[in-house]
């Protein structure tokens, strides 16, 4: 909508700054995606990744559902790499994401789009930043929502002197409420095999306040996370150009904070392999930046365990998982009695799964 | 033909030396390959290519395609690594490609074959190589034709005392005609959406001369152009085998020259977004190596305008692609007074694309 | 069956012990996995695999096909992948494999599951440490055995005071009966093309003692073998964590072994080109653990020619291929005299192939 013009260089984008967002504005994103089982191989092989329902056929079709759906995380990436070009090139920082919802199931051969509305405007005291809040909707082919989600990123000015818009901050609530959150529609969970599926616990096993160290570490290399960035068609460019991130902030190229995302849901199989779909995200928070050469750990606790009315064979978990940088989870390393992060923390996800119910009644 | 018999030592292929080649010899290319979704999203992957035909079915389908198209630089990058191993295995360097032309569109599920013919010879002074000029055809299942362009390599001679072939050096134009140019039989730009493409510029908006910075740099990985090879299945030594290459003219492995017409393809979307397919290679040299750890910056110029008979959809610019490495391309470095390329260039490319026309007619 | 609550901190799996093994033990395997394009994709792109029946739908319909079949050494690391989390999460070394039949071939879209059987225990002298002997068989989504394989691994005990199995020791047999060999149903090869596939040589031109210098090396980088570890879904944790390795027996990330499996296969085209299916292992062991930075070599002999009962077209042989680090093959590096392994030496695996005969009775 003749939002370009401002922000192109003869004919090259440079990105949206901070004065060039209105609330209320509608941003259609380019580059509509098609899902192939090449990305979906793609995934597995950046991450490791073995929820069943995302690998087989077979143990999506025993479900009731028509193939294997796209992780939720991949799903996830596509939507927010679509975004990056008109919300965050010119972004400082990833500052949060909250209200996300996972819509309809994202198949091989359904296509992605995503538009996004500006929510709100905060311009920073330094008069050279503010943050730009956003609700990012990405649809299938068929216009059915498939994620909806809300994020804020810390933009630049292009001209401190411009003048600062009206204030106005969303508020989000804590957590996604159950009454919102959606079970695709053909789901059957009576199909479900714990054995194939690599975990005898289901909704019933899981106390809230319980923690679970997953264990296991992955160790990132440019190689990876630029492989990762680039299948989402995520243009930032921090991720990619050692040559200019040499003279930058960190001397040196930083990980994409999806791509943890990414390693922290994999590296979860072990401890919640039953808890096979994403339906919210309540919270997110990148804590400090990853880089090549880390190694990435991650524990997670229950935060809260619900039912959905009319769905007898699943139940919701609430689950914070936390990522660490080169240290081990078995002790749980979050925050301080002051509320400090401990150093090592990189993620602290707070999101909403679905997981089969024993279904003993 | 009888051709392999020369240059195997007992069953192991080292390739073709310059004194196996004759004028007008024909070359079948082995291990045909069918395109599929995975190559897709890994071409994806290696360059964060965002251009909508290849990215989404939906796209291309509104354009009256059946499926998303391959990528014509994947396409050049199959067709090439068939032909390594009967022409380039023993080449010192690559010297040109010219006579370009793109057919029929690769689509998934499409099996790709290769042929080659030896258009010239001519032997060095040094008597210890030669220069190989062939003309290589990409062809699809039905036999039609997908690629066909030349190029010429430098080939080490087995023997240096192995009698000089009569000298023969085939002309190339300057550039492709626009009558030898192929648009996809099926295609209708009445259905191309800009805000999906990502550009607002169309043919009318581009002049003649108008340089364009495309801003970003991508830092090649090991991992990255090896896998991206290998893909190709080209076997080219120098690529892949850092034991031998540490004693070699570098010290190290060289990236395969193609990997950066691909990076810098991908970078030109930034600036020429609509420019949604090659349908000519007029020329393209390799000006310098590129190694892993390089970051690889790209600039164009737009050399020339020029429209189809019969086709007032869409029209052609012919452009001008310049791959630096650690080196941006704000200033458009590319050569000095005495026609000598700076030495941050890599790559000098010349191609001729299609691009939507405004229709206000 | 009650296997998992014995190997679990709370809700995390830490793999099995020596202990908890039993002759005779059936262990279902998690996490079924539907061949993609994908996978085939990524297969090619991590070793530049060239044999056309993978690569070519046209080319495996031309010899009776439905589809271009998985590679075999793919569909090897798939099922050894799965067994993984049950079998050598607590592996010291993987000791060797035998027995190893191949099936009907993967197609994509297949479901591949694996379950194993336990064949034999021997606790080692230590009382630290036992070998666990199993049988795992992989079966697609009809139940047909896809491949069925023996291997053995040194596991730890948690307990050494556990008592110690009657020790069972199975026998395996040096090579694989032609009887047991397996030819595709469908396999006609009087559609095989020797100059699509890239090579010359059929069953009747290979001599048994025949070597076979492979002559090409492909670096291995720490992104590549990770990509593929992870596409295989092999959680063994020595080859991921940096963090915890650095303080383990190398320092470093050890190579998944079936990585140097592929990477010797792919090598070995050159020369071997028609040997276009893998139908039997008959042993193999990896000798040394490599690393990324190694230069991975390999060389062939040709240990005996069979000819299968009621198949004119296709003959068998038996190969023994070497993979070396750092070391090219041009003298077949192998043993000395006292029946030591060069120190160059990875991986020696003696396995049957079919190749086509030339039909010239």
């Amino acid at each position: 909508m003749g939002f370009e013009e401002m922000t192109t260089t003869s004919k090259t984008q440079i990105g949206h700054f901070f004065e060039d967002f209105r609330v209320g504005q509608e941003i259609p994103h380019a580059t509509p995606r098609t899902l192939t089982e090449g990305d979906v191989s793609l995934y597995i092989a950046l991450y490791g990744s073995r929820f069943a329902i995302n690998s087989s056929l077979e143990f999506a079709r025993a479900l009731g559902l028509p193939n294997a759906p796209a992780d939720d995380a991949l799903v996830f990436h596509l939507v927010l790499g679509k975004t990056v070009p008109d919300i965050s090139l010119n972004a400082i920082a990833n500052l949060g994401y909250a209200s996300g919802r996972f819509g309809v199931p994202l198949y091989p051969g359904d296509t992605l789009s995503a538009a996004s509305r500006v929510l709100g405007l905060r311009q920073n005291k330094d008069a050279k930043t503010g943050v730009v809040y956003v609700r990012s909707i990405g649809r299938n082919q068929r216009g059915e929502m498939v994620l909806d989600y809300c994020r804020w990123v810390m933009v630049r000015k292009r001209d401190p002197a411009a003048p600062a818009p009206e204030p106005l901050v969303p508020e989000f609530p804590e957590a996604v409420a159950g009454s919102e959150l959606s079970v695709p529609p053909l789901l059957d969970l009576r199909g479900y095999d714990r054995t194939l599926a690599g975990s005898p616990y289901l909704w019933e096993d899981y106390e809230v306040g319980e923690r679970i160290d997953h264990v296991d570490g992955l160790t990132i290399e440019e190689a990876d996370h630029m492989l990762a960035t680039r299948l989402y068609q995520n243009t930032a460019r921090v991720h990619f150009n050692q040559h200019a991130e040499k003279d930058g902030r960190f001397g040196r190229r930083i990980v994409y904070g999806g791509h943890i995302i990414s390693l922290a849901r994999s590296l979860s199989f072990n401890g919640l392999g039953n808890a096979f779909k994403l339906v919210a995200i309540n919270g997110g928070r990148h804590v400090a930046p990853s880089f090549a050469g880390d190694t990435i750990y991650a524990w997670s606790e229950v935060l809260d365990k619900t039912t959905l009315p009319g769905h007898e064979d699943v139940g919701v978990l609430r689950i914070r998982t936390v990522a660490t940088k080169d240290r081990p989870g078995h002790d749980f390393p979050f925050k301080d009695a002051e509320g400090r992060y401990d150093p090592a923390v990189v993620l602290d996800f707070d999101y909403q799964v679905l997981i089969p119910r024993r279904g003993d009644a």
